[in-house]
């Protein structure tokens, strides 16, 4: 088949690949009904992250079961699911404590941007739908598969409640699907940090209630004006550099939360300095699989519409656009038709 | 009166100085029912933290109120009051959430160690016990002021509940009062890491069911190996070191909760490292207000004894010998009778 390899610097290739396989009996082979590109794919490919070899890329996915391992159990032919990007098995003690990203028996998931994509432990990784998904619905479902996940537990990390004030520091989508994280979970108050006018209209249509183009002290500062002086009740952090990051503990209240979900990229925090912030901070690959069943049930009731990040669609084999217009910030993310 | 000062690296003197005097309104004069040394006048007794100018000591009190400032409604003249090392209005937002040390008025209090003590914003700060206490009780309640306060918050920013495995890092007074905290929060599991006899012994007194004296990274392999390679569900950092700070957060399990209450010193996280650990973090000097009614309670009623930390007693005139005792470790803490 054809997949997405990443090469180097800014050099993803649409090329030939072997067709993934059955490699344990515990796999699945998954028929993509759509990939996308990630935020976190811009790390190596803009040279931020080094590529030590040619690497298969694409870790969100979708699709219909097409083959199943001997020891596959639940997950059946023929059946739409989703995944996330580390596999898990579901059973082991870090997995029922709700943090299957760090599953005892964790596999990551590489090559999505493909038509087909192995996926190990299917059982403890793939959740189906009710029943076959119509088009419309695809790129919500995809979204579920990391952008919606982490938004969500950077909510939920942050501890979101009803009637609290929250902020978002970050207006990727992650950051965007955070607002309606927060939002779904009854936050009275959402302030999102944006300066890029498209995206600042999605934050207010996902929920946002204010707007704050400042970053980092100035940013802080903008939010302790908002709130009389006393700080967000929650922030959620969904970038991932030093700026970000100390922007999101200098927005919350002593005693407030900050979550943080973006591979962090050159941060180091200071003992004493977050000492007196007297901030509770959590953070950590999403542990997607937590929420797969509440975030399709709420997909497919229509309550919610995640699939409104993409804001670009092209067919695969022009994967390397995609990652053009999303580094060039011409795109939130960009969707692939396979 | 004569009064304890710190000159510089192990040069504190007991000499004359100014009695204390009501300087605002707000104010009230204790005179102390006792007083002692805490682990962290011994940073800037050892030189690891600057002494930039002569400096009063003591920041640990109970005693009766002596005189009190005009505007002072609550607190009144011959009652037996506890307080904590930051005074605290008690009403601005931050104190309404529980973190009286993050107070939006918050004043430090300095020079408990000698007969009398000027004590701030006294009607937020002072909490006044049911009746005058005896001798006995004394040293009980001068802990909560500070150690049990440290302790209790300890564990309730680990969220330590009943049923749970909890780890401590730290054998001083307020990582044995944290051991303490955490049994009376019903944790079913208390694994103290110490390496010294008398403090194993309190620790086991207090609570404790295992004792692991490897420290760093074996001391956190050993956690892993007592909990089936899993973790502790919770882990208090009481030291405030660069080794003990990744020694507690090693020994938790993902989505488990390190709490730190030590001023930490020379402490740096990685953000990328801690991200993949997946642990909650929460700490901070210590909101000891918001636990003085249910520690006085405790106290009170007998249920707890905090004041065996105090292994040595020494009339207040002796207080040098009192740093020597506690900087040489020959004792855990020092109680000075004034």
């Amino acid at each position: 088949m054809m997949g997405t390899v990443l090469y180097g610097p800014r050099d993803v290739r649409f090329e030939t690949v072997a067709d993934p396989k059955i490699v344990k009996p515990t796999d699945a082979i998954i028929r993509m009904a759509a990939s996308c590109v990630c935020g976190s794919d811009l790390w190596p490919y803009r040279g931020a992250q080094p590529v030590k070899r040619p690497t298969p890329m694409g870790h969100e996915y979708c699709g219909i079961v097409e083959e199943i391992g001997s020891a596959v159990k639940t997950v059946k032919k023929g059946q739409f699911v989703i995944g996330s990007f580390f596999a898990s098995d579901n059973t082991c003690p870090h997995c029922r404590h709700g943090y299957q990203t760090s599953c005892q028996n964790a596999e990551s998931v590489g090559g999505a941007q493909s038509p087909l994509l192995r996926v190990p432990l299917a059982d403890g990784t793939l959740v189906g739908t009710p029943e076959m998904p119509g088009a419309e619905m695809i790129p919500s479902l995809l979204a579920i598969s990391d952008v919606l996940g982490t938004g969500w537990f950077a909510a939920d990390a942050a501890c979101v409640r009803p009637g609290k004030t929250v902020a978002v520091v970050g207006d990727g989508a992650v950051g965007l699907l955070a607002v309606l994280s927060a939002r779904q979970m009854g936050a009275e108050r959402i302030i999102a940090m944006s300066r890029h006018e498209p995206r600042q209209r999605l934050a207010l249509e996902y929920g946002a209630t204010d707007i704050v183009t400042e970053r980092g002290d100035a940013g802080a500062e903008r939010i302790l004006e908002l709130t009389d002086g006393v700080g967000a009740d929650s922030t959620m952090e969904c970038v991932g550099t030093q700026e970000s990051m100390w922007q999101a503990i200098q927005s919350t209240r002593p005693g407030g939360y900050v979550s943080y979900v973006g591979v962090p990229h050159g941060v180091s925090l200071d003992g004493a300095e977050l000492f007196y912030t007297h901030v509770r901070l959590h953070g950590g690959p999403a542990p997607v699989r937590r929420y797969l069943p509440t975030l399709i049930d709420l997909v497919w009731k229509g309550e919610i519409n995640p699939g409104k990040v993409f804001d670009l669609e092209v067919p695969l084999e022009k994967v390397a656009e995609a990652y053009r217009a999303m580094d060039e910030r011409r795109a939130i993310k960009a969707l692939l038709r396979t």
